[in-house]
């Protein structure tokens, strides 16, 4: 039985208490919070105990730490961790600074404990399907990625202004899908962005409607949608076009109802947001931390591959805002 | 928090201790079960104590019995669970015999104990949303309806033998979704029958493919297929024309991924059985008899409904052996 | 160049009228109806001659003859034509009256001219894709087939009145799928049919919604459901399950658009009737027939397989009316 | 009756020839090619005469000449013919070259013969459909267009080197249809290329699979997808985020057949190329050509939205090759 501590009792907190929770093989004991009450609350619910930082740090009962909590901590905290010898999940991004997230890197490489960084969506079992079959070989070499990727509505601008912007708050998830499928970071990106859907956001500094472009050494493609706005839910596609054919992984519809009357035919929408769609998602992502700390095998999203996916978000930010392509070097992966 | 006992703990059994375990205001206090070893290995997994059916029925502080048994012993059991003032919820059918199951609807009567019959598939979502929408008139009054239910793969002989028949142990659910869609119990019934999946069914006297017509008295329709062997999983369909357009529920595919090469477009299968498909619909179903026992209002699913269905069955029987259309009579419903 | 001789100018006859032009190895050259109007108006749009039966049959340059007239005419006109060495293609139903049919039968068995019957919907490509699949043995055994066919609205009852019922009128194309599919007539026809869309149908003594069993010999089934109004447009669909799997015809839709909004995914409703549905089918068909013409091959559709569907309809009704299942014998296949 | 010659005899002439004789307003009196050969073998299968580009452009019985020349002739015979008082219908695109073609719009401006460029795509009914639902307000305003389109097999590499290259020879279709459907030219084009599906492509100095972005002035997005090589098909699709849903327009398959076994879902794949996929839109241009010309209204697709998506091309090549985002300014749009 995995022991494990909690640090963030927010909204993202209380996702992964439940997949902690309902895990046989993991026990939630302790939760902390600069929230006092957030933190009592959420103990009071799934029965564990309030502490601070550092008593869960300093106890050897406890084997692993689960980050949930502001971006701007996430560094500091996977080396504290990882230096009091725990094993540690934490949430996407790894940091909103390259620069930070690198020293984070390189001041954990050599402690040894265990760092997965939380990219749920490789755990959601349409996407994980899509790469299955890809990896079988049943459409033959990857060629060109397309990911769709829109929120039903976007965050207040409080949020947006200290989000990192959307390359590094949002698409970070889908460079992510883009690294896990095509197999390692591209070498030049391209993005284009707009404020379309809210000026107050454009007014913030940042866009709410991108495309990025992601072109690999051996001249691989992906590109990548994003929206804030799509109204009618959450909108999570992946298309890969390979030399022999085209893997597509659709929507999650609310149910399979059909109705057809003289206005056509009707089904469902999709499922309106990330709890809906991911929930299954972030409980394989909590199992497969789990196993692999348990057999003390790889972590399935090592950190290097949160800091990767953060060297595209600084990328396209980059070459947004200057119209050109932007390369992704060695020193940006750390490597 | 509704203290419950379930008696049998068979794999049915154990489907319902899941939901019972997972429904925040239910608490699973004891198993019975006339295999001691069977009790004992669930009553283990779930904390919950092994006791006899007369010490569960006798005990003043349990509220309701989930009932889960064999067949044959489900009269008897509602009746004497609902003399000891327990809320019941028993698994379909109430009986292999009509007969019996109009004696034990006439004999708990009286006695005001709250009886739910287990037709998990009127708590499937996608079901529900189909009878959510005809009944907000979306198409207008129902004319034709149409069930597919096919198995994955047809039962071992041994079980066909005891099992009362295709129409009384597999078809009995699409009787009741039926009646619940139509609205009450069909008029007359015509049945053809065939064992052509497997003869040594037929040799058992039973059939493996049927279609069951049912005709209400002013003349809606409905047609039920059943196939004990559809290879490919658990083909679970509704489909329903009205006078302004037509419903459909359609499967439940494992996943949402679709490939296309040059041998066409694929997707994922159905899931594989009930377990896959309705796991939903029966912690659904725990938590709308738990809502009306604590709300004391009607039950989802009245004894007297699972007699509805059961009189379809043993008309249906009757039409298949006959080839005549056979009449469901007031007295066949306790009328 | 097949020179072909159209009987009939009316709605029917107009349609095949295209489909001889559009054919390359086939030339309209006369035209003959009893209304003499209709004729010269399909004649002077299509270049053709208006011409009375008895100078068409005569005349040896003339090598085919499509019969589109009235059912009523149709046997009498397969065995002068056929005696007039030409060979036929003539609308479905053979007749009404299947003993009238059968004399036509073996009237015209000896005179080894062609005669082939339009039943149009073997050459819709969607159904043909699926009996080619089934005949390439993708889904094994053929056990259970399912034919949905649905009219956008019903006729007015006059036409009701001379149609020879819903079975004989409407079903008779998805008695023919049925026997062209599963191979053969069936053994046993058992029949449910409600007034429920119009009563002034049921008051002439017809049904507007019915649901048809058909058994073969050696167990396996089928079911078709008719409605006189789907409202959304012409439902046409084909679903067989086999021993391997399932094989299903869906609908054509008008287009390929597809809308997601706050109200779900919205998508075009299948093509209105049998003429936007059939065109290319009617075309198909009579492609076939020219081929086996020049040919000297076997007809697509023979005679026999007529009169086959017709025993069914005749079979049917009488089950309908008597609620019990109706035996095919030997003699109402002629044979 | 319009008067017809079609200039080119090739295999698009040939194409464009059976929409000619299919419609019922226009006849094709003359063919045009430098390959005698050809032109010869058109004309006898058609009924139409074999004659010089002189004789055509002189003969004042000739009302609208057909361009189906090889490109680099376009311009010119654009020139020479509404010069002569023709009305043109000329194949995509109006050149290779944005000069020249700028040229030849400043050249025809002033002598008021009217001139199509022939984008037969905005002519198929699933596209002409989503413009419509677009242009009727079903999902708001147009934020981010998507343009999917692949082609089944590369061209040989002789062709691409002639072509043009991919933006001009290829992804021309998609630039019409960004403009057509965002209503007018993009502001600034990003674009990404790589040759690997064929080396060779790439050894000819083009790309087979490219990633183009559109910014509109006001920041509305396009993104264009284009690879040579799909393989299963001619893959040609559209989605469209607007501020109130999604419109997209799938595929066309090639039959309605689904088949379901342990494999899983399958279904036939997309249609095989332009010619099974876009014939009765080539019907459908000729059709709204000769409707505009007897009626004297404006071309549905004039020559500047040609030169226009001419620019789009010429802007994405230069950014394919700089890495840097290139403007479309208003001289390139003959502006």
């Amino acid at each position: 039985m995995l022991k494990v501590a909690l640090l963030g009792a927010g909204r993202i907190g209380q996702v992964h208490a439940k997949s902690i929770l309902a895990n046989a093989e993991s026990a939630l004991v302790a939760i902390a919070d600069v929230n006092a009450a957030a933190a009592q609350a959420l103990a009071a619910e799934v029965g564990a105990e309030v502490r601070s930082v550092e008593a869960i740090l300093a106890d050897p009962a406890i084997d692993a730490v689960l980050i949930a909590t502001s971006t701007d901590t996430h560094s500091a905290l996977i080396e504290r961790a990882t230096a009091a010898g725990k094993a540690v999940l934490c949430e996407k991004p790894v940091d909103l600074s390259l620069e930070r997230a690198l020293a984070c890197q390189a001041a954990t490489a050599g402690n040894g404990a265990p760092v997965m960084i939380g990219f749920n969506r490789r755990f959601d079992p349409n996407f994980a399907a899509l790469k299955a079959a890809f990896d079988r070989g049943e459409i033959g070499k990857g060629e060109l990625l397309a990911i769709t990727s829109f929120d039903p509505a976007p965050p207040p601008v409080s949020y947006v202004r200290v989000s990192g912007g959307l390359f590094r708050d949002m698409m970070i998830h889908d460079f992510d899908m883009a690294c896990w499928i095509m197999g390692g970071a591209p070498a030049v990106v391209s993005a284009t962005g707009s404020a379309i859907v809210d000026p107050e956001i454009g007014a913030a500094g940042d866009v709410d409607t991108a495309v990025v472009t992601l072109t690999w050494a051996d001249g691989r493609l992906a590109v990548i949608k994003n929206s804030r706005r799509a109204g009618y839910g959450y909108d999570q596609r992946l298309e890969l076009l390979g030399s022999g054919g085209l893997l597509s992984a659709q929507n999650v519809l609310e149910n399979t109802v059909q109705k057809i009357t003289t206005a056509g035919v009707s089904s469902a929408k999709p499922v309106y947001f990330f709890l809906e769609r991911y929930m299954r998602a972030y409980e394989a992502e909590w199992s497969a931390f789990v196993t692999a700390v348990k057999a003390g095998t790889a972590m399935p999203v090592p950190l290097a591959e949160g800091v990767a996916a953060l060297a595209c978000a600084e990328a396209a930010t980059r070459a947004a805002q200057s119209g050109r392509a932007a390369a992704i070097t060695a020193d940006m992966l750390g490597g």
